[in-house]
């Protein structure tokens, strides 16, 4: 007969931890005004459930939609004095379910707080041996891998494009279609800098800066003979350049701009021309991915893989400061002081 | 020892024939001028050949952009003095190879004459008694075909939106769509005559004519929980509002209307709404097909079980009058003329 498994009593389990919440919802951008640090108690954890310390939370910018009331992505908005976040990496430490033990590492979707308590089975398992840190389980990975790998089918021979390649989307995609044996991979970025960065730290064959001039010139001429994949994650001038430059059968993984176009940025509408992307039986796939276990896992697998080989940098940076730096990490990363993946390590035990 | 079969000689095959040529390559529409009717040898075959009986003749928009010299379909224009038309069906009236005997029906693309002569291996053998009439086998069939049922998979409980409905690729798509299971499948068209025909001959479920209001809101009306699959004849206002109607995970096959846009119709550089495309998943399939063996038969496996099931109305228009009524029958086509699809019977003998 099973038993509900009490843990010992676990050294340094507050009463009390603190929350981000909502404030208020968006009227435009966000500020330090939408967001309030509240101090809630710590639940026990009931039969077949378990308390879970967050030891990093992720940060998108997609969070800044989620804080409209009227956001357009088909998942529900916060609400107001509900927590923020979404995706996030803890530790068990009580545990009533015989599904999670104490010290068993575990995403979850429960937002940023410091603890968090559920049934085990609205947490998801993960190695804590795989990686030099748990925040590496934290990144648009998933979305990069199901973009470029699932759909786009990025391979052996195919010259791969990658628009806004700097972002945390665009840096891991261009790398994952290298690590696939892609012939030749480029991204565009918004700077001289960050060309280099695609260049000179991510692996990139080619990258420009869409300042430099029209670009549909500057992918001719870095890809003369078309590109076989389109990364999108801008939309606008690079999705109407890319669809003159595919070639023959291209696929297209469009992963848009969500949040500038949300914000209201300018890449939304493109014209597609229909003669072209017909004649050329381009594939378009246009998603958003919430991250379901599957999608992790089949990134997290040739993630660990490719950094065991020595062929994949991780750009992440990890901002220190717990619950009280999570607001301003996330203005940051909107107002673009970050490159790459970000995370807030919000427990000092955290590995 | 395999010898040569040489067929007895069939009575009536003359030693010339008439074949339709491009006189001159177009700049702007098609008129008579662009034609030529020639007499030609007509070839004894060789050993490996077959000398076939052209019966009867598609004729299809897409062969006035292939009178263009600067033709942007990725196969070859037609070549001036050379035949217009690709999509033929013929009986083998002499044989000297063992894979086809004399009486086989096949399928040619040697184009528009009443005779052609070649390797055995250069024809497709087909089943004479699956259809009432060898025109049967001349259809935009297998290109709706591949698109509803290969690309866009439209199924049960799909809700099934056609542009263009009343043309050559419209008509069927839309009635495979149904046979296929579709929960309900609705047209569009530009005429109150070509509405009725859609509902009352062809099955559609409902259908709306584009100059009664905007299509996006007819489309809401018509189907107020969003549409599953689009199959787009025409760009433009029409494919605008199928993006904006789209159910999650809706698939889009486009087909296009690769001639109106060649000839300088305005539908095909519609915008792309990329934040709906991306929260909603939209599947879009831009492709142009060329009517492959695997395709023909695809297709041809399902149109024969239908039509014998009594649930497919075969929309084609067989124009009498041989060699010399086909460039007018082209014309005519590209005039508005027809409705369905199109064929020119070549040989008083033909089934």
């Amino acid at each position: 007969m099973p038993t509900d498994r009490v843990a010992p009593e676990a050294p340094g389990i507050p009463e009390t931890a603190r929350e981000v919440r909502l404030a208020a919802h968006l009227d435009g951008a966000a500020t330090a005004a939408n967001f309030e640090i509240a101090e809630v108690p710590v639940v026990e954890p009931g039969p077949g459930e378990v308390l879970v310390r967050i030891d990093h939370v992720f940060v998108a910018a997609a969070y800044q939609d989620l804080m409209r009331p009227d956001c357009p992505l088909p998942v529900p908005p916060y609400r107001v004095g509900g927590r923020i976040g979404g995706g996030e990496v803890g530790t068990v430490v009580r545990s009533r379910s015989e599904d999670l033990a104490v010290g068993d590492l575990v995403q979850t979707m429960a937002g940023w707080g410091e603890y968090t308590t559920g049934p085990a089975a609205s947490f998801h398992k993960l190695d804590a041996g795989l990686f030099p840190s748990s925040s590496y389980y934290l990144s648009q990975g998933p979305t990069a891998y199901y973009g470029m790998a699932t759909l786009a089918q990025a391979g052996e021979d195919d010259v791969v494009f990658v628009s806004g390649a700097a972002g945390g989307v665009g840096s891991l995609a261009g790398q994952i279609a290298k690590c696939r044996g892609a012939a030749r991979v480029i991204g565009s970025a918004g700077s001289k800098e960050k060309v280099a960065y695609l260049v000179d730290e991510l692996g990139y064959d080619a990258a420009f800066d869409y300042h430099d001039g029209p670009v549909l010139d500057q992918l001719r001429e870095l890809a003369p003979d078309g590109i076989n994949v389109f990364f999108d994650n801008v939309g606008g001038e690079q999705f109407e350049a890319a669809v003159q430059a595919a070639a023959l059968h291209a696929r297209f993984a469009l992963c848009g701009a969500l949040s500038g176009q949300i914000g209201g940025g300018t890449g939304g509408h493109p014209r597609l021309d229909l003669m072209t992307a017909i004649t050329r039986h381009l594939e378009l796939r246009p998603y958003a991915t919430y991250h379901t276990p599957e999608q992790i896992w089949a990134w997290t697998e040739h993630f660990a893989k490719w950094l065991a080989e020595g062929r994949f940098v991780f750009p992440q940076t990890v901002v220190e400061g717990g619950v009280e730096a999570a607001p301003g990490a996330l203005l940051d990363l909107l107002a673009g002081k970050h490159r790459g993946n970000l995370a807030v390590r919000f427990s000092s035990a955290a590995q």
